[in-house]
């Protein structure tokens, strides 16, 4: 499930750097708050995105941008809108910092 | 196009606290950022509540709660779900405030 | 044990507000998180509050400062150094936001 | 100098929530790092202004801006173009809310 | 009018990274919310370097910072007083971080 | 005093990136605002590391957390605890990006 939702490479990264909180996140987090079914996957995918865009965590938001693009949930063309689109609620600061993040994991895929 | 996205309250609110703003919104923000076709309206507004829970935008997440629910884009449950799951990336203080301000509109709604 | 960290009027009030968040937190937060005895109760308060205050959570930031002098594990005079001490780390303006907070529950716990 | 800064409502309430902060604003903050002439005190004013909006610091926000008027620094249609210019590094919920605090207090200084 | 604002090294960057926010940028933020004259451009330069400063926005701050200095409207000691003074309201480790960003791009135009 | 809350890393490089933030720090911050007795070292420590965890102050962070072990004011299990323990508070991104930090200081210190 981790792989799911951070990518293969962002699981990866996660269970290295703390294996702790990474045990927490999993019973915790994505066990019961992440997949009750009130809201599907893809809306959680899109929630997710933008409040990582929004509090500027970079790292994460390259981990979740790859799970996204991994299963499907959401396509490249979708993430850049939603990059354009929080503009509007945090300015263009925060979104040319996160643009950068998603444009280097689109160039790594593609390589 | 105001009253779509803030609601009716929040559309007058907004108008009075800042026609200037207000202005710049509708000319910049919504039309070329929130229209374009490659997010449909629920993705954005899924969007939109994810990143003003995350920075704690309080007055404009209650406008975007109204706007959601007379939209019909979003219902309550799934409103709920958002603040639950937006707990994993921004910690419980800034959820419980989220949520009460969301069942506040809830509560406005019902009376 | 949510008394015991929030206060028996905070307590009252994150359980009216979300019984879902509260839950949670119970369950997840402080049961695994925050019993470990790496850290004593004492250093944990510390801890908690200084988020509290650096976040500016100023609502969890009076729970808790109600739930640190109704358990004894820290007295006002040290929540009071505690708040200047984080000047240094996030300015005066949060800081004389956060001192309003603090002084006012020891005004109401005085009543 | 206190009531040059904060205004004369300001520096009392900053003097009534915190006697300890504002003896260290005073003796720290404006007296060596504010009163250097590398920089006029428009210029700092500007500067604070700019900062209090950013960081959504709203009760600061307000004895500024009344400190401003008080002193001649600015004038109401200096402070309202920095509102909107923030908008484009903080995006418009900040904005809006600055906004609001800035428009009150020039309502209540024509009362 | 992009080359003024952020410099050229930061105007090429900003283009490179996101044409389309820099459009967006161009054609809102710097058209219509920049060029009233109720603020002149070293007043509204000043606000922009505490804005990013408070926000942590370092690659934007080394922009503008570059900007400041090819345009002339700011000069070396001016941009460090800013920096100090922010300290007052952000805390010293945004403080901290702000002045290495400056201090490095002073080296470089240097160099 | 400086390396004791910075260890001798941070000290050295606090006093390169900004001396005259070091001089304000040391004559305001840790004089005045940090030595009172109402609060004990540890527990000023621990507040500080909490306070740098939330607002995401990266490099901070890491001068503190070797001051806290060089000082023996905390050791690694109790620093871990702060920040498994902070992810209620702030979420899982910047707790991940925190252990990031204070792991790489725990492998530097054991090279």
């Amino acid at each position: 499930m981790l792989e799911l939702h951070l990518g293969t490479e962002g699981a990866r990264i996660a269970e290295t750097q703390s294996p702790e909180l990474t045990r927490f996140v999993v019973e915790h987090g994505f066990a019961d708050m992440y997949t009750n079914d009130a809201l599907d996957q893809r809306a959680r995918k899109i929630a997710t995105l933008a409040s990582l865009i929004t509090s500027a965590s970079l790292p994460q938001l390259e981990w979740h941008t790859r799970g996204a693009l991994e299963s499907g949930l959401l396509n490249k063309a979708e993430i850049e809108q939603l990059v354009i689109q929080m503009t509007i609620y945090i300015g263009y600061p925060a979104a040319y910092n996160a643009m950068g993040v998603v444009k280097k994991v689109f160039e790594e895929l593609e390589a």
